[in-house]
């Protein structure tokens, strides 16, 4: 199994710079436990779904406890057939989640989202989970649709995506439980993400 | 079919607002062929792919001719079977893609590609192309990635996207030949795209 994402931060601001170094600060603990790599576009974050997770919305909250307006999107994938297996990428969750039954992953996933931490930081997102390579996808994302909307940080269905909005906490555990509990456990699933805070058009 | 995109436009200035009303006068032509609603955060595209692509295309490059670094995400959807049938989405690419083999689709495209008019705007592009809801999906997305490497477009190869770079006449077409000629003509085919311009990173 490989497991990681392509993460881009994107301040609206001129200093924008200075923007993302906060967010940076933010990935800091996580720098031991994740494969790190920044080019010019995204940053390459390659490891285990909890130090992964964990470290996107730490990364994201520090940007958006400052003032100005500021987005972010991921590229999150799992099992993609192209890519090579990586041990660090072991995930429990994952192999738990292989022999139980949907409705019992959506009682784990919402018990998860309960019990996520609090950050502070109140985020809207939105975004598309793909279940690929098999027949019948539109079940398990149904069965997602699902759990959303009884997770606490739905807010609305849109075409092509969900919009959620809440704690960082919250969401991202949302985000996390969306990506693993659903599609099959050794299947190829991605997650299309954009997060948004301090927004001026906020609805 | 149904067939659209929500499009984000990212201005890393704090005069995001004047960006963003530059991107929308290169939207002005396509408002009387597609459905077009903005939310907070992205405006939903609905329509067939010809203007579909032009006008993202056209959003950008307007955005992408001053010289602020300004990003763009994009989410491409087509054939989503949550989603009603709409006559407007109606594309003679996907009805003749459905009975070509692989080899001849994957000419074609690059014959549209090489055929694309020019913007006079260098941008570069990320992207994941995912083919949903069928056993071998990977067969489709090896054949568009031989394809990618013969456009001119391609940049490299990363984890879980490949980058394009060049003028954005030549990479939109590239990304609406990937989108429409690969995958069953009749199935649920997305992507999941940024595109960059006027980066001070650029490496």
């Amino acid at each position: 199994m490989f497991i990681g994402a392509q993460v881009s931060l994107y301040p609206m601001t001129s200093d924008f710079v200075g923007v993302i170094e906060t967010g940076l600060e933010g990935l800091s603990p996580y720098r031991e436990k994740l494969r790190i790599e920044t080019d010019d576009m995204s940053t390459l974050m390659v490891g285990a779904p909890e130090p992964l997770l964990d470290a996107i919305r730490d990364l994201f909250a520090a940007a958006a406890r400052r003032p100005e307006h500021v987005t972010m999107h991921v590229t999150l994938s799992r099992g993609c057939p192209g890519e090579p297996d990586d041990p660090s990428c072991r995930c429990e969750t994952l192999t738990e989640a292989q022999h139980l039954p949907l409705a019992t992953r959506q009682t784990r996933a919402l018990e998860a989202v309960a019990a996520a931490p609090e950050t502070g930081v109140t985020i809207d997102v939105q975004f598309s989970l793909y279940v690929l390579g098999q027949d019948g996808h539109m079940d398990e994302i149904y069965g997602c649709i699902d759990f959303l909307k009884s997770s606490g940080t739905f807010l609305k269905a849109k075409n092509f995506c969900t919009r959620l909005r809440g704690d960082a906490g919250a969401v991202f555990e949302t985000l996390r439980q969306a990506f693993l509990r659903f599609g099959p456990a050794e299947g190829h699933v991605t997650i299309d993400l954009t997060a948004s805070a301090n927004s001026p058009s906020l609805s």
